[in-house]
């Protein structure tokens, strides 16, 4: 079996992404999760570019990696330098990593309108920069950049740019499709002619503007390419590069490429969130392999089948790459989610059951109304138990009053007062928050504190809202969705009105329900 | 030219999508769109299968359409009734259309755990069901559900199934890759081994389990497929079906397949962005050819380039298919980005300016606080202008209140109060809302309202939420993004804060100046 190299380049490429800006730390974060993951290269940034890389790589010699090797990335030597007088050289050098990626022009029509300068002198930069290195005795990765683009043009002139970098002595060539619009077919055929020409690790890089990022990665790699470059969730600029998490998923499960272990593959669900968080992004629910819907079944003719038999609706099992089936509570899956659902919560339900119809229609109104228990799984099992009257209140309320203030002097004020019932003893309390939402939870959870103290573990961890009906503007129905964890779990909830302070309101009380509901039933058992 | 059929399936296989549930209402709204594209077949769902459909199937026979035609999905029939007697059947008869598509068995694995006959049986369900269709003059087009998938278990019994269906009287074969998991090579050699026994035009259909499904499109029709089917953004049950934006997109600037008409082509984003909206969706940034970011450029060295030549580092002209280049304001793009929106805004400034480099700091430090400008545009704008001293405010605050009271019979009230003065004259007023925001909206504008009458003709249309450090809970910094419109054009602003009222209140504050400095450089003009 080959031996496929991975090279992640989510640090630099996919930095790159609209709304995604990481610190010194986040990357730092990330490139440890990467080597626990077991990749091969890890390009932390480019150096010459900005304050932040540089820092990176001061900070990242201290980190101690067990599968991975740091990768600084920089371009060919200025026009108009020398090598060894070159600042971005210099600073790859100083950087003291050991392995770095240069970037090259292959396309003639970026040597004449970008750089300006003639043809054979883009060679002749290739040639030094990459001379130079070696003689610090750095590894050197050369990116062709835009070698499809540039083949399409001028064929010639892009083959010379990468024997230029085989002869300077690059240990492996990657080929770009830096403006990713190239199809398969051409990438399959650019690299069947190019091939014959290269005795170096051929590598690929690939952007998504076409669509097909992940597919043209693993077309080149049964094309003969050893080297894959890509990103964590498929970041970068424009639509982004290769999917890292398809691509090894792919190599791994459709090819039979062992690039990372089987234990770490099921690792790659987690890796995939854990970097979704730390850049800030929406983890995204039809990503391939790792989203949180690629095996969740909604159709009610799937989900049958599912239940006969799971290879049915399913190209690989799901715990495989660390990730869960579902089966999601719909109007259209009908009954059988839900009585899959209860299955789960241990009540025994059928099909024709009075509690069944009661459930299906109260699902129905409330889907209507723009509550959504797909993403909100906690909200969805109290509503199974407050209708199957399974569930006894923790304590009522009374009422509640937010207040939010801006003074001339630009003080800012969220005040919230509570007015609850536990077992008809009364607590009428009040908190100041950062926010009327934060001002409404802290009154709540003082309140409650002392008739459940375990509320102290548990916090919100993510918020999100939405607007129903946009047309409506400011007065359209909002949904709010709250992410709550305590050591042991997180789980989602949802609040839907017209008023965001009502639906967080909602949310807020489903979430510390379930978290009781939850500790109570921990005690039973 | 080959005639490439293209066919659409948003409406049923996209509203398996986790999140997606359209009204009979919604699925006529996108049908018109989807005409208006260019679309050769519409797929209105499955009459048999719940009264939303059928409600949609009766009302959409008074819709005009000029370029689509209207297809019913149904299944072969049940293993144990006559064609003629089968209740889905009937359904399809019933609704009347003249195309039906009927989806059968290809894998034995079905035939065996799901369906529970016999091989042979599978081959008569299909041949009798084509032939009851065909019977009463409808088109039929044959969905090979699990082509490929059978096809690597049991060739000769997957290819039995689509000649039955071909002796049958089918007009199309859809190859289908129905649990996504193919690889683009498998679908190119099995198309190749099927084609010489298929005299029918063939179709592809397949999901995006491997994150292929749009390359896998492409390669089919390369392969000789002519039917094409696909969903609008992608949608679909777990990881979505093939997206149809970027397939027709890559045919006709790809392949230079004449599908639709260029005049539509460049109607595709705006399709795409329309039917996110009904869908309820986020239309996603990094969306191939049709999303916001699939042609904004944020790195320093490909804004440059692209300055001198647009073909640096873009694969199509972005209005080919009604999208927009973008420079995005970063601090990795750093000042060159500053400069082109400035001069967007006809400010002449240069890179070595003193304004140029408090405009960068300020920059950086706000993004530093969570401000994200890339997303608000017209706030950023505010901001330069701000900083150029090129800004007169229309109003300013003395004070905000807002109030939201829970009362114990579950009366909800929001009220806000506002006091401002524009030109030193004093203006305090109240207003309810449906909700906090709403109400501090109202209350603005009210006080607004007699000084600057045309506030009256812009509203809010869109209202996110994103939580910056989720670990700090309700605690946390919020960043609010609000999309407002007039009848004109729409933009985004921003605000940031602890506080979700504050950072509305920003973004509130920034959409209304927004709006009255467009009108009163109008006026100008």
């Amino acid at each position: 079996m080959k031996k496929i190299y991975l090279y992640d380049t989510t640090l630099r490429d996919g930095a790159q992404t609209e709304g995604i800006s990481y610190s010194v730390n986040d990357k730092i974060l990330i490139a440890k999760k990467l080597d626990e993951l077991g990749m091969d290269f890890i390009e932390g940034g480019w150096p010459g570019s900005n304050p932040k890389d540089l820092e990176f790589f001061k900070k990242i010699k201290s980190v101690k990696f067990k599968n991975s090797k740091i990768v600084a990335f920089g371009s060919t030597r200025r026009k108009n330098k020398r090598a060894s007088s070159d600042p971005i050289l210099k600073a790859l050098v100083e950087s003291k990593v050991k392995h770095v990626t240069i970037f090259g022009k292959s396309w003639d029509l970026h040597v004449r309108d970008v750089l300006k300068v003639a043809l054979k002198d883009n060679l002749e930069m290739i040639t030094d920069t990459i001379r130079f290195l070696r003689s610090k005795n750095i590894t050197v990765f050369f990116d062709a950049e835009h070698f499809f683009d540039g083949y399409k043009h001028n064929p010639e002139y892009a083959l010379d740019t990468i024997i230029a970098a085989q002869e300077a002595g690059a240990q492996s060539i990657i080929l770009c499709d830096t403006n990713g619009g190239t199809l398969t077919s051409q990438i399959i055929k650019i690299i069947g002619e190019v091939t014959p020409h290269i005795r170096k690790n051929l590598g690929i890089h690939v952007h998504n503007d076409a669509g097909m990022a992940v597919a043209n990665t693993i077309a080149a790699v049964e094309a003969g390419c050893t080297h894959v470059q890509g990103t964590i969730n498929g970041y970068g600029e424009r639509c982004g590069n290769a999917d890292l998490c398809a691509v090894i998923a792919c190599l791994k499960l459709k090819l039979n490429i062992n690039c990372i272990s089987d234990r770490n593959l099921r690792e790659l669900t987690e890796v995939s969130r854990y970097v979704s968080e730390v850049s800030n992004m929406k983890h995204l629910d039809n990503q391939p392999f790792v989203g949180n819907s690629a095996f969740a079944h909604k159709a009610g003719v799937h989900i049958n089948a599912m239940l006969k038999n799971t290879f049915t609706y399913e190209h690989i099992k799901p715990d495989r790459v660390g990730n869960k089936r579902r089966f999601l509570a719909s109007e259209l899956s009908g009954k059988t989610s839900i009585l899959f659902k209860a299955k789960e919560l241990s009540f025994d339900l059928n099909k024709d059951d009075r509690h069944t119809k009661n459930l299906h229609k109260l699902i129905q109104r409330l889907e209507y109304e723009g509550y959504q228990f797909e993403a909100a799984q906690a909200s969805f099992e109290l509503l199974i138990k407050k209708a199957l009257k399974k569930y006894k209140k923790f304590f009522e309320l009374d009422g509640f009053r937010v207040i939010v203030e801006k003074r001339q002097d630009d003080t800012l004020i969220s005040e919230a007062t509570v007015k609850i019932k536990v077992n008809n003893i009364s607590e009428h309390t009040a908190a100041e928050g950062d926010g009327p939402v934060n001002a409404l939870d802290s009154a709540l959870r003082k309140a409650l504190q002392d008739f459940y103290p375990t509320l102290g573990k548990m916090h919100l961890s993510d918020f999100k809202v939405r607007v129903l009906d946009s047309k409506a503007g400011t007065a359209a129905k909002v949904r709010v969705f709250i992410e709550s964890q305590d050591e042991k779990s997180s789980w989602w909830t949802v609040g839907v009105s017209e008023n965001i302070i009502e639906a967080s309101w909602q949310a807020l009380v489903d979430s510390i329900e379930y978290k009781l509901l939850k500790e109570k039933e921990a005690d039973k058992n």
